[in-house]
Order: structure tokens, then C-alpha cells, then sequence
């Protein structure tokens, strides 16, 4: 746990560096927390469950600069089309973000992009803007179609309750399997004024790197021009929200969205750029840790670093193999210092690295060197491993000096119960 | 059940009508079956349990005509080190296969080497013939030493008690987790006389394609010349023992050998390859079916069946990722006939295909056409799923005809318990 917290305060640090002129705290309200920002969170009758939370708007007041991340599989929902359509239209504007759980509008054809585009329209006329600026995201169960009545009656009754302090609400309606809900802000301290960054997202099956059944809203009342805010999403989802993984899964639906307000009146250029950066980096890794955190059926989060690597692609690659190995992910459930799961699951990586100059360390002792265990050293690995922030360390000894992150959950009898049920 | 079974039945004709002079039958026997092959079993400490089997010597009356196939893995173990250049020394003969279960003597450095080295020399003694002609293999837990003073003597009490009928007792002497022991044999009969293949092979956890934490030993007493002995081993594997995955990992001690007598006084040319091949073939799938359904806390036999490709590679890569996918594996597990987890999982494998003109079918149901779901097949499906034998097809219509089947099973809170409780 230690060597996670020390790590994490490291990388923050680290880059915080980037900017010295500024500081960075955490603050309050979640996704809303930054200024020009509203929501609100409903029951439309998706869920069967009387009551639980399925529909959010999060709006601002006028349209805004936009990016958006969207997911690599072929098979990409309706929302996912639409929203990615309305961006390029506009070349990175919106007013809101609708978004509802329970049903991702996935495999539903024709009539799924009708309910998606209605989403929008009914989202727009309600706000009275374009449907153009209105970003769309479903999550839930696949190949079932959106009760559009109940939706868009509740799309009109959320426009009309919008507040800044329903962070909270916003953050659970998203919510599918996940056991808690994320959010997460920083105030940022610059020469030019102080600005914060917001956001709120939910997991949490199916989660692999570039991205999820993940979805994602981060907010700024920076001023931020498209580009750069595309380009800062781009690169803090590299390691945050790209650097994570549940079981391997790449849905249908993720979407990560970005919306910058400008009401701070501080607005990011060149040189304010690293504060920014280093503050949506900030509020993005809290919520993906969160995600896998709440994986299904996880009860540790484990970080998989890779270092001595020739390329940071090498790294990566390595680590998301470890990450996603089922040996090594039960031996970490079980509490078990099992490095040879390690060595195996790195050596099947597809990299070419020499086993015998590489080290195994979990929670910073060495297990495994010069080819051979260090089998004095596993009580004192077994006993990290009871706890609940597990650290693998594995230097490749490739001579080269890139490393990667992956951070993962262990696997669990839970998962497979949640799995096998989920839909019976 | 019924279409796995048909499908086998067709496959098995298909390849017989490659020698339409030949005809295969089943026969007793397992590894031994085919003339002038020896085994001994038995138990020699390496095993905490009083009496487990856990020392096996296959032997033949000379040194024959042998082929390997070995783990890809860069963390390869000792035994595979060993057995890949006593094959390449003797250009594929060997007398012998000498192998442990309990301890896979693998991240063991020069110390592990020398052990490997000294279970062919001990071998060699005992049976009367050079080192380079016996073969190695072990399995069981990485990163410990063998007892070799009781391998030593086991092997010594071993080549002493060699006969025709102990295959079964081999089988079991190369198991670990496996639930059961696992051997097959076929005789042929061809217009130049009869010869039997026989084999055994031992799973369970740790299996993917490009073998794994698998051992498996095959036998003949046709005569062979070692290069089409090893082109029929490839051949054979490629849909056999590499088209079957438990939990997509790969092992540090994978080997497959194959062993020609010549005992029968037939020898494959070029004209009856065929036969040959089909009864190679016949084994290596009945054996390597038995791996999956042995799988660590597997209850069915799912094959993933991937047509309408643009390529065998294509086709194999989809469903390789399907049949890794854990979310699919617990559906499977659950009952849950998810068509939706099977179009997502074949969405994220990196080929490019389009999912409208896709289609899924379970145990033959058709559940997923034209990007919409068939809800009303549904209830079939489930059907389906409630059996042992489980038949997952999907058409990624790019127009192409080439199609690949991976085996897997399904993913059971009893594999994290049994991987999570290993060591421990």
C-alpha cells in the first residue's frame, strides 16, 4: 500500500514540476465542481429498480469546447456514432452530455441510432440549442432497446431541474455493476488565476486499455481551445484511463467526453498548458484507479510496472499480459507470492527480453533474479499481498530505459458470479 | 452435444477420405498400444502424497524416429532446453521419454539444467544408450529444485519394470491438477497392413495455443522418417493441441513428442501420409479435447467456430479471442446465451470485419443477424448452454471462406479457487 501511495505522490509531484508557478488541491463537487457547469440525475424507469438513478444531463450554459475518446471495437454502439459524428461536426463544441444507464443501445440497429439521435433532440429542445451540440452515452445491457417514452420524459424533466450541486446523483446514474460511485476535482493555482477540473466515470466490466464499457465526463471551467483539449485528453488517457484493465474486455460503448467552460476567466495557452495537463491527469488517474478499484468481484488494485524495457510500447505490452493473466490475477486473490505466474505471463508476451536478467519484485521484494527465486524473501511478499494496494515490479534488463504502468484488479470467485448471472 | 458430435464425425470422415484405401478404428492401450513401446509409473517422492504417481519412462526397444514441438514461451524450462537439443543432435531419434509430474524444474538456473541433463543420463544407464537418445519432460511447480537423489532412484527402479501395459499409470504419472487421465489410441488399417498411434497428454491450467502447461507423448509403431514425422506432428497440432485455451497462458514447460517404432512393419511414404496424418490427427484431438475438458475448474467443452473469414489466420484470431474472453466463458458457465458478449469480444480482436453482416449462432440457434438480436431464439439458446457440449459459430460475412476452431471451456469460481489456493 505504502509503495502505491508513495508512487502516486511521486508521479504528482512529478508533475507538478511541469508548471512551478503552479499548485493543484483537491476540491469538492465532482464533475460539477467547476464553474459553468449544471446537472441533474433522475429514475426515468430504465432500471427495473423503483427509484435507482438512470438518467443524467450535464450541461453548460452555452455550447463549449469539446474532445471526445471513443472505443476501438468494431462494434460500436449508437451513442458512440452519434457522439463522435456531433464532434466532428462541430469541431469540438457542446452544450451537454445525456447519458443513461441500464441499457447501452448496443447491436440495435436502425431503430438504436433513432433513440440515439432522439436523445440528443430531446436533450436540445429541452436546453434550446442545436442537437449537434448535444453529446450522447448509454451504458448497460447489450442488443435491448431504449424504453424511448420514459427516456425522453425524463430527459425533459432533468433539463428542467439542472444544479450544480448534483455531482453526486450524476455520479451514481451512470453507475451499471459498479460497487461505488467515481468523481473526483482539483482547483489548479496558476500566475493567471485559479481554475478547477472535474469529472465523474463508471466501469466496470469489460474494462481494457483504450477504453471501456467505461464511461468518462471530465469538466474545466478553463478556457481551452478544442485542440489543445483533445490533445490533453489524449495524452492523460495514455496512462490513466488507457493504462487500466478489469478483464480484458473492450466494450461497445466507451466514451470519455472532455467540456471546457472558460468561466474561471483563466484561459490555457502554451504556457499554462503543463498545469492544465498535469491537473486533468490528476482528476482522470483518481477515476480510473477508482474504476478498477470497483471492478467486479476485485478486492485489490495492482499495479503492474514494467521498467528496463527498449520502448515504452515493449513496457506496455508486457505489463498488459501480466495484467490480464488469469494465474497471476487468482494468485494475487489468494495472496500467494507466485512469481513464476509472473515470468511465465511476461515470457508469453510477444517481447524478446532475456528471462535471466530479469527481476521480480512484489511490494518491493525481490523474488525472482538471475533466473532463480529468492525463496527466503515470499513471507515477506505474502504479507503485501494481504493487503489491498499490491505492487508488481518487473525489470526486464533489456538495457534500455522504458517502462509502462497497467493497473489491474484481482480475479475473484465474485467476478465470475456477477458474470454468470448478470443477465439471468 | 449433437452438433459437436456431428461436427467430429464429419471431420473425422473428411480425413479419412484422404486414403480412401484406409480405415481407423479405436483400440486399447493409450501411449502403449503400438508395438514395441515400454512404460513404468509409479511414485518416487516428488509428490508430498504417499503413493501419487509422479515418475514415468516411455521407452522403445531402440532408438526410433522422434519429433518435438515445444513452448514458445521465452521462460522455457529446463526439460524443454534439453529435449530440443538432444532432438536436434540425434536429427530426431530417441530410445526414451523420461518425465515428472510435481515439479516442472523450470526458473531453476544451471543447477535446474544439470538436473534435466542427469534424468537422461540415468535414463541412458539404465536402459543402455547414449543420453542424447532420451528425452525429457517435467510439470508442476516453478522455481523448485527436483529431489534428485529420488528421481535418480526412481528412474533406476523405473527402467527396471518397463512393460506393454501400464499406459494408463502413465497417464496418471503426468498429471497435476487434471481431473482425469487422458489417452486415446486409434489402429489403422491400410492396404500395406496395420499400425496403431497412440498417447497420452496431461492439461489443465495454463493452456493456450502454442502448447502450454501441457505434456503430450505420441506413439506409433508404423515406421516414420523423422522429417515427415515432424511434418505430421505440425500439421496435426495446428488444429489439435494449438487450437484448444483454458486461460489463454502459455507455459514454461510445454512439449509434445511423437515416437515411430516401426514395430507394425509399415512404413509411411508419401502415398500413405494420409492415413498416417488422419491417425495422428485423430489422437492429438481426442487427447487435446480431453485437456479442455479437464481444464481447471471447467464443466463444458466450448468450440468457438469463426467462418466467412478473409483468412485462416483472421478467422483463428477471432475466435482465439472469443474463446479467451472471460466474459463469454462465465456466460457460458451461467446458461446465459450472451450473444452480445461474443459480438464484443470478436469486435476487440483486431481484424476488421463488419459486425451488420455478422452473424452468431449458439448450439446452431441463430441469435444475432443483420446488427439486431433474434430475442425470440433466445430460450433455445439457453437450451444449449444448459448442456456439456457447446457450439459457438459465428459468420464475420467478409465474403471469404476461410473459418478456424479454437476449444475452450468455461470460467468457473472453482479455477480462481483451485489457482488462487495453488501453493498455498
Amino acid at each position: 500500500m505504502a509503495d502505491v501511495k508513495a508512487r502516486e505522490a511521486a508521479a504528482s509531484k512529478e508533475r507538478a514540476a511541469g508548471d512551478r508557478r503552479s499548485t493543484m488541491e483537491a476540491a469538492e463537487g465532482g464533475v460539477t465542481a467547476p464553474l459553468g457547469f449544471h446537472s441533474a440525475a433522475l429514475h426515468c424507469g430504465i432500471k427495473a429498480k423503483p427509484g435507482a438513478l438512470d438518467l443524467a444531463i450535464i450541461a453548460a450554459e452555452a455550447p463549449v469546447a469539446a474532445a471526445g475518446l471513443f472505443t476501438l471495437n468494431l462494434a460500436k454502439a449508437a451513442p458512440v456514432v452519434v457522439s463522435r459524428q456531433h464532434l466532428d461536426r462541430t469541431s469540438g463544441r457542446a452544450r451537454a452530455i445525456v447519458v443513461n444507464s441500464g441499457c447501452a443501445n448496443a447491436c440495435t440497429g436502425e431503430a438504436g441510432m433513432a433513440d440515439a439521435l432522439a436523445m440528443t433532440r430531446a436533450t436540445a429542445r429541452a436546453l434550446g440549442c442545436e442537437a449537434e451540440h448535444v453529446l450522447v452515452a448509454s451504458t448497460g445491457v447489450i442488443g435491448v432497446a431504449l424504453p424511448m417514452p420514459r427516456v425522453s420524459a425524463g430527459i425533459a424533466t432533468a433539463a428542467a431541474r439542472l444544479v450544480r450541486g448534483a455531482g453526486r446523483e450524476t455520479a451514481r446514474a451512470i453507475m451499471t455493476t459498479d460497487p461505488f460511485p467515481k468523481e473526483h476535482a482539483v482547483a489548479v493555482h496558476t500566475a493567471a488565476g485559479r481554475f478547477l477540473v472535474g469529472g465523474t466515470a463508471k466501469g466496470s466490466g469489460m474494462i481494457e486499455p483504450n477504453m471501456a464499457t467505461m464511461l468518462g465526463f471530465l469538466t474545466t471551467d478553463a478556457a481551452v481551445p478544442p485542440p489543445l483539449l483533445r490533445r490533453a485528453l489524449e495524452e492523460s488517457a495514455r496512462t490513466t484511463f488507457n493504462a487500466i484493465t478489469v478483464d480484458g474486455e473492450c466494450s461497445t460503448n466507451d466514451s470519455l467526453f472532455a467540456l471546457a467552460s472558460g468561466a474561471s476567466g483563466v484561459s490555457i495557452d502554451d504556457g499554462s498548458y503543463q498545469a492544465f495537463a498535469a491537473a486533468l491527469h490528476a482528476v482522470s488517474r483518481e477515476l480510473a484507479l477508482g474504476i478498477v478499484r470497483g471492478g467486479e468481484g476485485a478486492t485489490k488494485l495492482i499495479a503492474v510496472t514494467v521498467t528496463g524495457a527498449q520502448s515504452e510500447r515493449d513496457a506496455r505490452q508486457i505489463a498488459r499480459t501480466i495484467a490480464n493473466s488469469p494465474l497471476v490475477k487468482t494468485a494475487v486473490h489468494g495472496a500467494d507470492p507466485n512469481w513464476g505466474r509472473i515470468v511465465a505471463s511476461a515470457g508469453r508476451a510477444g517481447v524478446l527480453f532475456d528471462v535471466d536478467r530479469t527481476t521480480v519484485r512484489v511490494g518491493g521484494v525481490l523474488l525472482f533474479e538471475n533466473g532463480l527465486p529468492h525463496d527466503d524473501a515470499a513471507p515477506r511478499a505474502a504479507e503485501h499481498l494481504e493487503g489491498t494496494d499490491i505492487a508488481i515490479d518487473v525489470n526486464v534488463g533489456s538495457g534500455g530505459g522504458a517502462s509502462a504502468t497497467i493497473w489491474t484488479c484481482d480475479l475473484s470467485a465474485e467476478y465470475v458470479r456477477i458474470n454468470g448471472e448478470y443477465r439471468t
